[in-house]
């Protein structure tokens, strides 16, 4: 009765593996706060729940594999408002981003195929590509450099007759890096001449800081055929347990592929893609205002980080997160640590650990991730936590 | 820039792939009746609907991977009532039953693996094995014996040393056979003997008619950590587009191994399952009056079909298909033509053609199944409709 090499080959999310003791914390009288995880405290648009009571059929029924139109249609829409346009069968509704990227590596690996990926990178997609038997393999990238790309012979040089795509998230999820145009430029060189699909995970589009410009695959408009989208309301509404997101190509013969994994699981589910189409009524102002919350938010925690001694961070431009160098040895032990054996006035963190970002063995063990996705008190509280805990756990 | 040989190689829905013609009908001002698809026209419960309306949380926030508790305890005391017992740990929500079992086969079954599977089976097995890099190995049954399994022999020389699991629905898509105790018993102790798993698929278990009991794999007390079932609320509680599915096994180990594949992606839409853990409190007569409803449409469909000259077809105990022979040489090509070439009155109908619920080449062709979870009027209408359209298709 043995389990699949693939399960077992496969990890606990490090995002989620600490929840446990995190449990056990709060059970025992101290609060916890989540630095480790992508849930805002932003409210959904009341757009959404008008949505959601706006669906007034009898029956649940199956929708189209595909998705609902009106969702498609909506989706369409604000993609074009960042010059990005998609007719209507270039696009399929998925449960989540996750799904969609799923699909995405499903659609062009085969097992002991190779996915490039600039490292460190979020962890689910290591998971993504063991479940299709294929293999993430990292580029490099450093926080000296604020974790932009290296060199185009560093990325050429990890490819080989198995690479089948290259997987990026743009801002990227664990760095906050937002790639410039030049750097997606390059990607795409890469892709033409090695023949390469790009997936972009553009989750986190919406929330680009300090005037930077947004740039996506999609504007490299000579590799069209190449790029594939992931997109998703999660983040930019705030809505992460809806489950909506969207896998997108102009490669229309690929898209008619990906219908087959969407028919396989029959459909998403219908009232989370009726609610979410109502979304693009939502009032503009809605995501200026989270965006520069966020940036709030990311200054606070950046301001607060970088004083504490022997840490070492780069100021992310996008997203909401932060990689941080700490003064430790295993930010694993650490993070444990602060769950079982550390409070600050009955009060302790939760981040999530480096290595879970890297496929390097070794790498990012002195590194934590922090998530800015909370209020300013709790960060502030947080950061503070943080400080006393390096000065005990470093006695 | 090539697609992989995994997607390459599955298929597309034989239950969707005729949509296309079918709107194309529709647009020429003909009237299709949908019998190619479980999707049942009964109301889903008030309860679903008040759960929704329930739902009053400001941020749609990621669930727990395993599941929200409330929908886990309601699963464990339903399935309590039919004698099944999980503990909590034991059971994880997911999108469906269909992501249920693509995570009981990811899990039990590497690339190259083999999938034992009586054929005909629901057309997506294949597709959940192909996804896995799997395959399902058929065990052929026949319309003569109403598809019950054939002897113990007969299965077991089908084992080679790739063989991880034996899959069944019971009661069966597309066939509505529901399996005696007996010959689950002998399943099991194929599984005990050539140590396999045995995913159970009993989505439709409350669909069981003319006093047949409801046995489950879940009863072979002896194999219990063999066992993994699956279960929906999709056909018990009418709510196909809900999503809301479960995986589960006595075996915590496998369970433990299965959180992987959920974590990876997230969780299941958060409002979705506080509806469906609202059914809890669904009237009992609900499921008893639909289970009448279902058995007096068999009734009439298995009269009226079963006198059309020509038709072999064998009378389901369960579910909500019949799988008939019709006296037609290629029932895709038929299929097709029912909605391309031929209408009555302005009206036509749409089938599953038989090929898609087959592994073996060739098995299946001159049969169709119909799904007879429409009402009464529409079966009729439909009955009488593929009456002269097989005068006119053998003219």
């Amino acid at each position: 009765m043995n389990f699949s090499n693939r399960i077992l080959g496969m990890d606990f999310s490090p995002i989620r593996k600490l929840t446990p003791y995190a449990k056990e914390a709060q059970n025992n009288g101290i609060k916890v706060y989540h630095l480790n995880i992508g849930q805002p405290d932003v409210k959904t648009p009341d757009t959404f729940f008008q949505g959601v009571t706006n669906y007034n059929e009898k029956i649940v029924k199956y929708s189209d594999s595909q998705g609902i139109d009106v969702l498609i249609e909506s989706f369409i829409q604000s993609l074009s408002d960042s010059n990005i346009y998609f007719d209507k069968n270039e696009l399929m509704i998925t449960h989540g981003g996750s799904e969609a990227i799923q699909f995405a590596i499903m659609a062009t690996c085969d097992p002991g195929d190779e996915v490039l990926c600039p490292e460190p990178f979020y962890s689910n997609y290591s998971s993504f590509a063991k479940i299709s038997g294929a293999r993430i393999v990292p580029v490099q990238t450093k926080i000296e450099n604020d974790f932009h790309l290296p060199d185009k012979s560093e990325i050429e040089e990890k490819i080989t007759d198995r690479t089948k795509c290259i997987l990026i998230s743009n801002p990227c999820n664990p760095t906050g890096t937002v790639y410039s145009y030049d750097e997606l430029k390059m990607l795409g060189d890469i892709a033409m001449k090695h023949d390469l699909f790009i997936i972009s995970d553009e989750v986190y589009r919406q929330f680009i800081f300090d005037n930077i410009p947004y740039n996506s695959c999609m504007h490299l408009t000579n590799i069209l055929d190449r790029v594939i989208l992931i997109d998703s309301i999660s983040k930019h509404y705030s809505a992460c347990g809806a489950r909506i997101g969207l896998v997108a190509s102009k490669n229309k013969d690929l898209m008619h592929q990906i219908l087959k994994l969407c028919q396989s699981r029959l459909c998403v589910s219908t009232i989370e893609q009726f609610a979410a189409s109502n979304l693009i009524n939502t009032m503009n102002s809605y995501i200026t205002e989270v965006k520069m919350e966020y940036k709030k938010r990311r200054d606070v925690m950046y301001n607060k980080l970088s004083n504490i001694p022997g840490i070492i961070c780069s100021k992310p431009k996008g997203a909401f997160y932060m990689l941080a160098k700490l003064p430790i040895d295993d930010s694993d032990k650490f993070a444990k640590w602060l769950l079982t054996d550390f409070s600050y006035n009955k009060e302790t963190l939760m981040f999530a650990p480096g290595s879970g970002f890297y496929a390097t063995p070794g790498l990012g063990k002195n590194e934590a991730r922090f998530s800015y996705c909370t209020n300013i008190e709790d960060i502030e509280n947080s950061m503070i936590i943080l400080e006393k805990a390096l000065e005990s756990y470093n006695k």
